[in-house]
Formats: structure tokens, sequence, C-alpha cells
């Protein structure tokens, strides 16, 4: 079950933390990782740090962007610190793992859940967060609560793997979840149409697409619905 | 409350861990680091580290050995990984977390607890171990359960900062709680008694001890049981 669980590391700039974030990861009974456009990997500092996970360092995948980290996974999730100026649903880390346990459960054998851990210095940009389901907030010491890439990845980890120990309540779902990239595609159509029909101001769009992003975010969608939503775009395109 | 907790790192190999244990504790509110019997501290690489919990770092304790770190500690925890011939009792870091927090509401300002971290290769000791009341286990995959020492620090700090968030249940002691030092010289009081007397063969002392220690250790003893008990032994040195 818990290899349907990537955990996806932005553009991180010490490669010890890759290997660090491996190691935290096969504890925990994780294995499939994800760098996005990594600083420094591989590197002699990531194996060391991975120990002996260096089977879970060497399968992972690197990728240029986290798009393409995330295209086909069905719920996704992002670490963040920041409080955003549009609020998005946030839970802290044992709500997102019991959520991430019962989704395993209830969901067929395809469906792929995405952790995104943001940079070192900065965390994810404002861009990627609007890419997520939800956000994740680790509960921290207000005087300094910026943990190490590696032990944040490991806190979320033993937070999953406690979660996946007991049975959650399983409710099936009648449809197959769409994956981000779907919802992603169809939030793009919707903006060029809106767009096109002049819904939108294309030299000023404000924040009327993040506030629908967010909208179909905050559910996961399934793929039956994606298409309705599609149809309806495509209509209002024609009856401009 | 939770500076009444001290985190020991048992004869650290790599001073990075030093530091990253003090930056997992500065995250989680915590701030007294002793470190016991270092193979490199002060070094560069922990204070790398320790980010912005230099503090932590420049405040930490160095001492000769386990004893000289708990001796004045009114409930002590080590970390272990392993089963031990006599078992001890042992919790998971979610539930020590919960038991530390709602000591420290009992008690009154001078309680202090002590949470051991062993050594990167082989843990703490089993002499070390039956210094203590509890073991902590930290619930982790079957076929690769050996955490990064700072990581360790980071899930058990996690998690206490996350029960000191909640109010736990207050039960007050009548009694001052007996320190580990205080316990541990009854228990040595002890052994030369049943020795001197001939309970204890002296060239072949078996089991009995560690048995009398887990005994002792199970329940935090108060300052009163402790001084009932070395009347009893001196009494049963005299009669002999």
């Amino acid at each position: 079950m818990l290899e349907r669980i990537r955990i996806v590391l932005v553009e991180p700039s010490h490669p010890g933390n890759i290997g660090g974030a491996a190691r935290a990861m096969k504890t925990m009974g994780l294995s499939q990782l994800v760098v996005v456009n990594p600083k420094r990997f591989p590197d002699p500092q990531a194996d060391w740090r991975a120990a002996s996970a260096l089977d879970v360092l060497d399968a992972a995948q690197v990728l240029p962007d986290v798009d393409a980290a995330i295209a086909d996974c069905h719920w996704v999730v992002g670490t963040s610190t920041r409080l955003r100026k549009i609020p998005w649903p946030v839970a802290d880390a044992k709500d997102i793992a019991a959520h991430v346990a019962a989704q395993l459960a209830a969901q067929d054998d395809r469906t792929r859940i995405a952790i995104l851990f943001g940079r070192e210095d900065n965390g994810l940009s404002n861009d990627e967060l609007r890419r997520c389901n939800y956000h994740l907030q680790i509960p921290a010491a207000p005087a300094y609560s910026s943990l190490n890439l590696a032990m944040a990845v490991q806190v979320v980890c033993y937070e999953i793997y406690q979660a996946s120990l007991s049975e959650p309540a399983v409710t099936p779902w009648d449809r197959t979840l769409a994956t981000s990239g779907q919802v992603n595609a169809m939030l793009q159509a919707m903006e060029q149409t809106l767009t096109d029909t002049h819904f939108l101001d294309a030299a000023n769009p404000g924040q009327t697409m993040t506030r629908l992003r967010r909208l179909f975010s905050r559910q996961q969608m399934d793929e039956t619905e994606v298409q309705i939503l599609r149809g309806i775009i495509k209509h209002m395109g024609q009856v401009k």
C-alpha cells in the first residue's frame, strides 16, 4: 500500500538531504522518491546519508518540474509553513496521514498520492502550492519552526506509517479518481474559455482562477466529474 | 515546561548528528541537550547542521558518563530497538510523550526527565538501559527499522511537543519524586547488603539485581519510599 505514496523533493540544494530523506522513507516503509531539478544529485553525500536505503536513492526519479512529478497522481499534498493570501485547506501531519491511509484502503490499486516538500530556503512556490489538494503543516515551536528538509520527511513518513498500521474506515467510490494532470488540463481549458469569452480580463485576470483551482482541489474529483465540466466548458466556448 | 526535558546523546560518533539533534529539539520547543563522551564535539559540522539552533548546541553539556547525565532526573527513558532478555516496560514514542506531558503537568517545577539516545552503530548498552524507567521504541518498518540518530530525536521531540499542546489529566502526588541517583544509590546499597548477607552469591549473582532494578524502575518512586527501603536494607545488614 505504501508504495503508492510518492515523496517529491522540489529543487533541494543539499544532496545530504536527499539521502537523509531516502533513509527516513525506508524506515517507515516508503520507497517512491522523486527529485525535481536538484542542484547536486547523484552525489556521494546523498549516498552516505542514505545508509542502508541506497536502493530507494538509486530508484529515485529525477524530473524537470513539479507538473511532471504529479501529473498521474490522484491526491497531492504540499508541505507549507506560511499562511497563504488565499487560504487553502490545511491539516497537520497526523490528519493528513490518516486521510492518506483511508484513501489507499478505499481506492483501487492505481491510486497515487504525492507529498511535495519544498526548497530548504524558501519552500514551495505559490504556483506549486496551488497544484495541491491540501497543504500540510507540521506542528512546531513558534520561536523556530523550520525543520530540516529530511527531518520533515521523517516526521510525515512516521505519521503515515503509524496510520497505515491501523485499519481505516473504507468508503469505496463508484468512479475512478481523476489525476492531478486531468484536473489541471480541465482548469487550463476553463481559463482559456473564460478568457476567450471575456469573462476574464486577459490583461488583469485577478484571483478568479486561483479561487476556481481551490474549489476543484478541495474535493478529489473523479473522471466523470472532470468530463462533465469539460463538456460545459466546450459548450460555453461554442455559444459565445 | 519543555525545558525540564533533557535529551541525552550517548557517545555519538558523528558531530553532524549532534547539530541535527539540536535543531530537531529547538523546532519542537526543547532546549536541554547533554552529550555523553562524544567522539568529536564541538565541531564545525555540528554547527552547520544546527542551523539556527546554535544556542541549543552552545549550551549543551558534555559529560563523561550516563550516570552523571541522569543522576538528578526523576524519570529516565531509553530509546531501544532490541528486545531485551529480561523485558523492561516498553512504550512507543506517542505513549511516552503523553506520559511525559502528564508528569510535567502533575509534578512540581523541579521534576526533570531524561530521554537517552544511544550510539549510531549499537544503541544503548544493557547496563545503560537498566538505568531507565522505561524503554521507548519508535514504530518503524521491519525491513529497515534503523532511524538516523538525529531523526529519532526529531520524531520523539515532535511527539512530545504535540502532547504538550493538549491538556493532560493532572494527578498531583503527595511526596517529592526520587531522582535516578537516589534510586540507584538505594539499589547499590541493597546489592551490597544482599551480598554481605549471602542472599546473593558474589561469584555468581545471576539476574536477581536486574529483576529488582526493573521492579523499582517500573513505578516512579518517591523520596519517602526510597527512605523506607533504605531503612529496611540497613536493618537487614545489622541483623545478619
